[in-house]
């Protein structure tokens, strides 16, 4: 097969203490990661260092999950950790080149406050901000504003849709060169450059402008991660970065085929979207140091986190069978539901118990684990991207920040010595670590200015 | 008079290009320092320096006006800057001991949000984070979040003394101690030290827990600005810091003793709360050095903007009154009542015609102006301290950066010798060197553990 003509691309999938659900327990992890703001000037530091393309948070709004002693025993459930704005913020004063990805939920945010963070995190980092969509899978986030149960799926989409046009089109509220600053005339910027947005929806009405100029990048990239039907749909009109959890090369190829294909009717070209699968590497300089550090991790998980986690991802409740039992159909429900699928397609595939499968996930969550030798990791990942199962990997340490100095010092010089990923960056946005074009300024439809009452 | 025990408190009040309506356009201002980072770095270390207690940022959730003309011509009305907090976390990287207080309205947020983002902060920061709670007093914000138009002034404050308590309530989500991260048990916090919130109020419901540990400070620094009778009835209870806009002696003290007169009824001291008036100082070698420096900046005041200034400062339409005559009656709004009251006293009391009121608050906004030696500003500020008109005082410096450098400069080192200023930071939090206690936490009247659903 020919070599794709571009390189691949590397998000630093930043979790509290590593990705592993065991690794706070862990010697390689920082224990009080979740609010250690120096851990992550370090990992933001080193990620930097070894020209990753983005730093990438994850977010909840309440704690996921009721079972308290499942919870009690876990670092990464959201149960006590930075706000990822805040955090990314922070980070922006101590890194220069690499991207800062936060999510934010279009389910329990206002589009203006969402338009407004990530314009100031764009001009704070020089263009370096992106923004992970998501619409809220958890039903125990509404309990935290004012409702009493979740918006279903379809609507919580049919908010997100409308939401990214808001907040896109409050991008778009001044010119990129609005603001003249004549201080001769007096004028501070060019009124026929700032635009009332003025919009009317079936979820939100917002008025604007933005109070904020335009962002460096136009609009800092924009990134999902649902793998529904509805959030496939969404990705292939508005994403610029899709992060999927893909298990198998198949998965992966097929996934990528689909979400690719519908860009056209869009008016969207393919590369104007980088499908990033997650991968959980698990990296020693020989295959047997490599298991070990696996089994370390796998034998500090304890039952209640494995157990509690697979009814978390699944959705389901499975406190009538046994740790032996095969995996049981799982009734639909209103979470996400991509994920469901998965764990579902890979219990089928291997035949796989409660705990066959807990342990399975525990580690990576569903996303793809990789244990062995740098070579051999890099070949997987080479693989994949050359066979178009993705543009580019989000790497999810075990632990970190051990498991991040892991990939940094034996994975990446080797994807280095096969051209398959940068020595340099060769830009300053995240936009153009990407490939990706800057937006060119859209008036709103509405009037060309801001009116008087 | 005998000498007060206590030293007085200095704020660093922030403006894109400094206070005055016309900072932009002087030499002396950073022009492009809405968005300019780096600016803002320089500004931050200069602050802390010069050992201010604390930076402070206003806000606004839309551009504060509509005639486009006059917002074209200013810097000033958040026509476009960084959003506050997402500034004060990345101004957080690179500070070790100022205090970082941002503006945050409880009219158009989520007591949720809000308290985990203050949380945030005040993890990032080590214990600096302060929250300057504001009830958003211009309609236009309205439009940005879906409605006509702005919530009356008693529904705003009756909304706004529910979501302090709801977000002080969240702060204590997780004791002190909770997590405990015994690696060797696999436990990362006690769960007894977990708590529901379970709030059911008029306006808002929140199951809680919030997903951070407790802030180092135990809960970030509450201040306010509303100097309206229920703005004073909510600071009495509630509040840390007032700042406020008091432009005579006699009106200070009145201020200051009402304000803490009402402290009692709700078992506070009157110490457990400091009052801050806004100080415009306009500093000079000499006394005529300090008037040329007004006069050059008040000579860049465009009529349009004096005028336009007034107008929203009053919340009244004076386009049928010419420029030179006196200020009329103006009718009541729903905007901020306390700023309109001082405006038509100080009309009132000097005579002043419309064209003087507008040059006279262009400046400092109805803030107190002290155009002067360092020596007369030291004597003028040290006379309302020992007087009681002021625990403290917020320094809006006219232009940024030069106006804080004339201020750290010439007017600190006066203050340091009187024994009035610290010349060390004693503490590290920004309660400490405001002397006020860590409040000690208090578990939510709910459950307490979390139940499972």
């Amino acid at each position: 097969m020919a070599r794709r003509s571009e390189t691949l691309h590397l998000g630093a999938f930043l979790y509290p203490g590593g990705h592993h659900v065991a690794a706070w327990r862990h010697p390689a992890s920082q224990a009080d990661a979740g609010t250690n703001a120096a851990h992550y000037r370090q990992l933001a530091r080193a990620a930097e260092a070894a020209k990753f393309d983005l730093l990438f948070l994850a977010d909840g709004v309440s704690i996921r999950g009721d079972d308290i002693d499942a919870l009690s025993r876990t670092a990464i459930r959201y149960v006590g950790q930075f706000e990822p704005l805040t955090l990314l913020s922070h980070l922006s004063a101590v890194t220069e080149r690499i991207g800062l990805v936060a999510t934010a939920s279009t389910t329990y945010n206002e589009p203006f406050h969402v338009a407004r963070k990530f314009a100031s995190l764009d001009h704070l980092s020089g263009g370096r901000a992106g923004w992970n969509l998501v619409t809220s899978a958890d039903p125990r986030e509404a309990y935290n504003f004012g409702r009493d149960s979740h918006l279903a799926h379809a609507r919580r989409y049919g908010r997100a849709e409308e939401f990214v046009d808001v907040v896109t089109g409050l991008w778009d509220s001044f010119e990129d060169e609005a603001f003249v600053r004549d201080a001769a005339e007096g004028r501070f910027f060019d009124p026929d450059k700032l635009h009332l947005l003025g919009h009317e929806g079936e979820h939100f009405s917002v008025r604007g402008p933005l109070n904020v100029p335009r962002p460096p990048q136009g609009h800092p990239v924009i990134v999902q991660a649902g793998s529904s039907e509805a959030g496939k749909a969404l990705a292939a009109r508005t994403a610029e970065i899709v992060f999927t959890a893909q298990a198998t090369l198949a998965d992966a190829q097929a996934f990528y085929a689909d979400l690719k294909g519908r860009m056209a009717r869009h008016g969207r070209a393919p590369d104007e979207l980088k499908i990033m699968p997650g991968a959980f590497p698990v990296v020693g300089r020989t295959e047997t140091e490599a298991q070990d550090k696996y089994g370390q991790l796998q034998d500090l998980i304890h039952p209640v986190v494995g157990r509690s986690l697979l009814e978390q991802l699944s959705g389901a409740d499975l406190s009538a069978y046994p740790d032996d039992a095969p995996v049981p159909d799982l009734p639909e429900t209103n979470g996400g539901k991509s994920r469901q699928d998965l764990l579902l397609r890979l219990a089928r595939r291997e035949g796989l118990t409660i705990r066959d499968l807990y342990l399975r996930i525990a580690g990576a969550r569903g996303h793809w684990t990789l244990v062995g030798t740098p070579v051999q990791i890099a070949d997987a990942l080479e693989e994949s991207f050359e066979a178009y199962g993705a543009d580019g990997f989000n790497i999810m340490p075990p632990t970190l920040p051990g498991g991040l100095e892991d990939f940094t010092s034996l994975v990446i010089p080797e994807l280095q010595r096969r051209g398959l990923f940068r020595t340099a960056y060769a830009g300053s946005t995240l936009r153009e670590h990407l490939g990706l074009a800057r937006p060119p300024h859209r008036k709103p439809a509405q009037s060309g200015r801001v009116a008087a009452e």
